[in-house]
């Protein structure tokens, strides 16, 4: 049904504290062949590498907040890109403070970058914009953290409209382009065919949610609501529930009971305490609130399917 | 013949740009059951937990330079330290820079160790002292590298004086201790016995020389003449001797002629460029200079032998 992708992949599934195989949180997104990294914790290079990724393809990196599993694999990555003769600008988005990490480490290794790195402070307020561009619009999430956080939503680009297969031969070529951008048809001396007789909708914008590090918000509701696919971490079980309101991290009862509230498409976990030799404690505990709830996995690419084939 | 331990592991063995496997330059380095480390690259941690080593048990980090490979592990392994709830001192030595990049991390994670973090700025000049404990001194080497950069040379603590087997009958057991550690021994009534009588010489203190990014560097030879193990990092080979002057690296070539000049027990090469599919080309370039020279290997121990027996 969709011929273009849109797809996440897990390079972490851990928290703060790696272990049992896990690393830390990243994502790699791909919407229509744009790449961008969402989080990227100590290892995320490597992960990539296994992944057969070619760094140059990576447009955008997204650090939602400065604890140490979501952003210490950056550097690394912006210097391998550096040593691999990158050209292509690099924009990275985070908050504020994440630009002097990068320039006095730069400064201290006296690097001058072969490629221009784009920085662009997040604001982590629900509904704001972060970047677009032409396959994406990512906006900000507010989350409830210990520091400020900020959750992304991926919004695809809009399709073109589909030619209607019992009308597309009166469509001459070099029109057609125009008609599936929406324009009415007229041929000098035929008749004149508004697009509706042409053309049918495209396939809805899929939607992306990637809530990180929060405690449970009932707040971003509005803001997930209908989403394909909604990423929220669950480092805990509920018998661990005090623990996770101390450190305002969520249980997996929590992330499903947010999922459910906001009628998503699916639900992926992830940022599984080192304690869950299994992170199948986990998925049992969300299952029977929210029923179309997955794992992520190390290395699990995820397709973002509409809703409506769920 | 060693009855204490000095052993050096190491934890990764590549270049700037990690690649085939390797993780970036660091070691452990056990001297009595005391446990350091040097340098400490993206990815330490990780290869510290496949290795089965308690962190608690880590004493002091040392940093040789500020370029990435060498350092960018270090925040992960201070932040799991503290999430895993240390309570013991921790000594990292490094260049200046380095306090204000810990600072600045810590201060973006809202972090307040629960561990005291004592940092000393390192120089890099040949024979300053790095630190001294119970187990091992640890001197300075002024490399020559891009940014500045300094080597290590580990001198383990003196052994006491061994007790001879055909007089240790003589001696009470409550004065063993005074003669090992060198007293002469006079027993109310009874002769006097100088210690020479009664102890042999304790096995000469060994030695072990980290070399770290530098070019070819002469001027280190009185530094560690004679030193048990030779660690010398080996970017290139011969054919690519130009770009090795140009990174101010070294040619395993290069390596080798330095640990010829400094009659060295033991040679092991390092840091070898992603651009080799197998190391073992620059232990062919190495051997037929300095024939007792290693490759490491990721996760391999070199036991740090007395010159002599080697």
């Amino acid at each position: 049904m969709h011929h273009r992708r849109f797809e996440v992949t897990t390079l972490g599934t851990g928290a703060a504290l790696p272990a049992r195989g896990r690393y830390p949180t990243s994502q790699l997104v791909n919407v229509n062949e744009g790449l961008y990294i969402v989080d990227c914790g100590e290892g995320t290079q490597e992960r990539l590498r296994e992944l057969g990724v070619n760094f140059v393809r990576i447009q955008r990196i997204l650090i939602s907040h400065l604890h140490g599993d979501h952003y210490l694999g950056l550097m690394g990555l912006i210097s391998s890109m550096h040593l691999m003769g990158r050209k292509e600008p690099l924009f990275v988005h985070g908050p504020p403070m994440l630009k002097e990490i990068i320039d006095l480490q730069l400064r201290a290794s006296a690097t001058w970058l072969r490629y221009p790195l784009h920085f662009t402070p997040t604001v982590p307020e629900s509904g704001a914009e972060v970047f677009a561009d032409a396959r994406v619009r990512v906006t900000a999430l507010e989350l409830k953290h210990r520091i400020p956080c900020t959750g992304f939503v991926f919004t695809e680009s809009p399709a073109l409209r589909s030619l209607r297969k019992d009308r597309v031969h009166m469509i001459p070529h070099f029109k057609r382009q125009a008609v599936k951008m929406g324009e009415d048809l007229q041929l000098p001396g035929g008749p004149h065919y508004t697009n509706a007789e042409l053309t049918e909708d495209p396939p809805a914008q899929r939607r992306y949610a990637y809530c990180s590090d929060t405690a449970y918000e009932p707040a971003l509701v509005p803001f997930i609501e209908g989403v394909d696919l909604l990423y929220h971490e669950a480092t805990f079980t509920e018998t661990l529930r005090a623990r996770a309101k101390e450190t305002m991290h969520s249980t997996a009862a929590q992330a499903a009971k947010l999922a459910l509230a906001a009628d998503v498409g699916k639900l992926l976990l992830g940022h599984f305490s080192s304690r869950y030799k299994s992170s199948d404690e986990l998925l049992q505990e969300a299952l029977p609130i929210f029923p179309r709830t997955m794992l992520s996995d190390e290395g699990m690419t995820v397709v973002v399917d509409p809703r409506s084939i769920v």
